[in-house]
Formats: C-alpha cells, structure tokens, sequence
C-alpha cells in the first residue's frame, strides 16, 4: 500500500495497462495509486477441497470479505473483473503458501497453476479511500505515505469448515464530523467493507494501544479526532493463514488485482 | 417531552384525536408518545416583518431547522400536515413571547391571532427516536422517562436579520456500533435533523460539562458508550427568544404540533 511515485500513477492509468506491466513483468510491487477509479481486489486462491468452506466464509463475514468476484473450478479467469483477465500472471507479487508458511513470493504463478484451484477476488479499502478523498476527507497515511494501521480485534468472525479467526480492522483518523460523513460514504460501499464497524473506543473490540498495529503502520491521532474502525481484507488472509492449508496463493501485500470495474460501480445506493 | 403512560398513548392512536383533545382543551402537556408513526413538529409563530428574515435562517440552517411546513401569512391553516389542522387550538400549550420574555402560557392563542402572522413547523427529534427504536438502539432518557440532554455548543447559526446565535444540540448516549447504525438511519431522515453533528468529543463544540445540560435532563454515559449529537429543534427557539421580537408565539417545551404526516414519510431515500 506505498505510495507510488507521479511519474507511475501517470505511466498505468488504466487497469489494462496495469495489467499488462504485471503480466510482462516490468511492474512487482504495489499498486496503490495506479489506475485511479477502478476496483483492486484482495486475491486468495485455494484448492477445490476448501473452496465450499471458503466460499461460505466469505458470505458469512461480508464486511470483513466482501466478494467482488469468484472464478469457476480451474479457470484462471474472471471475466467480469477485466475480459483480458488472466490471474496466473496479472498480479504484480504473489505469497504461496504451504502448510501455513510462507513457501515463496513469485510475480508469476502460471508453473503452480492446475485445474483444482478457485480464485476469490476480495473488495479493497482503496476504492473507499478514494470515495473519502474525492469528498474532501483527507487520510494521514495516505498524506504521509506510509500503510493504513491494521489491528486484530476481540471480534470472532463467523467460522467456516477449517477457516476462524479474529475480524482484522484498519483505523483511519477522523475529525467527528469527517467520521460521521465516512458513515454516509462508506455505508454505500458495502462491496468494499462497507460503514465502519466500530468508532472511538478501541479498547471495546479488544485493541489495547493504537500505537502498536498488528500490521502496517501506526498513525498518529490529533486530539480533535476519533480512531475508527473499518474490516479489512487482512481478515481472510490471517484466516487462510491460520487454517494451514497444504496449499494457497495471495496476493503479496498491496501487491493487488487491478480490475476494469468502476468504483463507482460499486455505490449500492 | 416527558412519557406518557401506556393509556395516554392508547387514547391518542391517531394525530386526528391528539389534535382534536388540543383543540376542546382536554389535553394540555405533552406529546411524547402519543399518535405513534406521526410527524410532531416544533411550533414558530411571528409577524410578518420577521417572517422573511427567520425563513432565510431556517433555510441556511436546516440541520437544526428543518421546516416540514410554512403557512401562508395570516392563515393558520398547513393543509399538508393535516386537512382539519388549526394552528390556533391544535397544539396542547403555547409560549407567547414579547420583547424576548415569557408572557403567557396559554392553552388557545385563537385571541391572540391576526392577519399579519406567519406559522413555521420544524421538524422534531421524536421522529427519528422513533426510527432508532424500531431498530433495536435503545434511547437511555426515553427508557428512564426523562427528557432529552441539550446542549449549547460553539458552532454559530449562519444569521439572518435579527435571527442569530449558537446551535443547540441533543445528546445520546449509544455504543459505537449502534451510533454507526444511528448515522445510517438518521442521515435519511433530514426533515427532523439528518444525520448527527457530532460524536464522541463535546469539548470539540464547546460542551465542557456532559453532567450539566442548558436545556432538559442529564443523562448517564456509559464507559462502553459515546455521546452522539444531534442538531435540536430547541436551536430556532432559542434564536428567536434572542432576537427579542415584540412579539411571538412557540410551543411549549414538550407540546408539539401533532400532524398528519407519516415519519414514514421523512424517509429521503
């Protein structure tokens, strides 16, 4: 989730050309501000065996894993997510997994791909980050460049089969009245985590200090604002991680899937 | 704005009722409670000379004004919220102001009309506490039967003419999960003050004391529980008690105009 640098936001401002540096291999890294507009997603790919159990995962925690696509059986496409779409190759960095471990971290999984996989692209907080900047609400990690403050919560997600685990939430900083408007904004997102779910008292979902993130960075809080609390796409990534599958496939951190769907697409109302 | 009991309620289903009991003088308090899923209104009585100026502040401050009707001057008619509605008996107990003081409290103003005045109905809190409760968020000073905490803050009123001054609010108590969930319901209601204006920081506007409300009851704020501010129709009463017209007439705290007009029918969208 760095903050890339003009002269690249300027060189992939649409998700094809993003695409296509990924799948040529002249782009590894994050694709925070590239293809400004359009949907990236958190990826996870699973064997056949786990899919079902993942699958209802996701329907059961859909704040915490929005689905904006799932691929059929083998397939490595998701033609609603970018007809040229090919996950094999469209990602910038990869994390495979083995038995809950980190195995390796190509930019290219088509030597691991088989017909037994599912692919779940999962929504991201990009797009309503950028529906916050676009009304005039400005975001310390983003105005400073580093990543958004992730924690783990005394919130059980709903279990699935194999998968359990702890909602993950990002914090954003916010004046009271800027919180109350990312309610509105947020609210009509729900592809993309939706309203936030907690504001103000970190310690009531099981957050003992906002100064030491779970993952990313910390953030520092004015006196005139409220830590609030957004599900993050982290969450099935430590669930996947915690379940210890034989095999998966994720994206690398903020290493996301560009898709050529619209964020503004995604506003349910 | 006190509760009324369960018999009140039952022998004042419907707003035709509540206003004809007004109307032969029967019932002389409050409100609360009575035709449920109806619209209740702040009441704004002033001479026309006024009526110009208190219109453009309602207009540039509707989250504290919302107006839900305006006669035309010298009627005391506002068929929208009611085909039978007489301004001059509907209401259960009336303010007359002159000079910025207290004159009279009167049960029937039908003496006191004339052809120059203009009549302002301003959306009320009870309509939304209303929403909140059918949604399962409990309201602390409803369920303990006392009135509502309001507050003077720091945000000044856009002026108009002589029509000026601090914004009041109303203050609930909820947990942050249900003031996120209050935000989403009470932003489609902004006939009867939208969304919150604040939350969770009162020295932010000015309240330095929770414990001691300038209007109604304090209310208890638990340590799991954040205050949630809500503009108040007590805000244009106070404004014109400022203004210090030679004349003009309000409810009485808690003795709103009952209308015919469902709160069903406030939702924007």
């Amino acid at each position: 989730m760095n903050i890339v640098s003009t002269r690249q936001e300027q060189a992939f401002s649409n998700p094809l050309a993003m695409r296509a540096a990924s799948r040529n291999g002249s782009w590894t890294k994050e694709t925070s501000g590239t293809a400004p507009g359009y949907v990236q997603a958190n990826l996870a790919i699973l064997p056949s065996a786990l899919a079902d159990d993942f699958l209802r995962f996701c329907v059961r925690n859909p704040k915490a894993c929005p689905l904006v696509g799932i691929s059929e059986k083998g397939s490595p496409r998701i033609p609603d997510l970018g007809v040229d779409l090919d996950i094999r190759t469209d990602v910038p960095r990869y994390r495979v997994w083995e038995g809950g471990e980190l195995a390796a971290e190509p930019t290219d999984i088509s030597d691991l791909w088989s017909d037994d996989l599912v692919v779940f692209a999962i929504g991201c907080s990009f797009s309503f980050e950028e529906a916050l900047i676009a009304n005039g609400i400005g975001l310390r990690h983003v105005a400073e460049g580093h990543n958004v403050a992730m924690y783990r919560t005394n919130i059980e997600c709903v279990p699935a089969g194999p998968f359990s685990g702890p909602m993950v939430v990002s914090m954003r900083p916010l004046a009271p009245a800027d919180a109350i408007r990312a309610v509105q904004i947020t609210s009509r997102m729900p592809a993309v985590h939706g309203a936030p779910i907690h504001i103000g008292l970190p310690a009531s979902i099981g957050i003992e200090n906002l100064d030491q993130p779970d993952y990313g960075d910390p953030t520092r809080i004015m006196p005139d604002e409220m830590p609030v609390f957004w599900a993050c796409g982290v969450t099935p990534q430590a669930v996947i991680e915690a379940a210890r599958p034989k095999f998966a496939i994720t994206h690398a951190p903020g290493c996301m899937l560009v898709t050529d769907k619209p964020n503004a697409a995604l506003i349910a109302f």
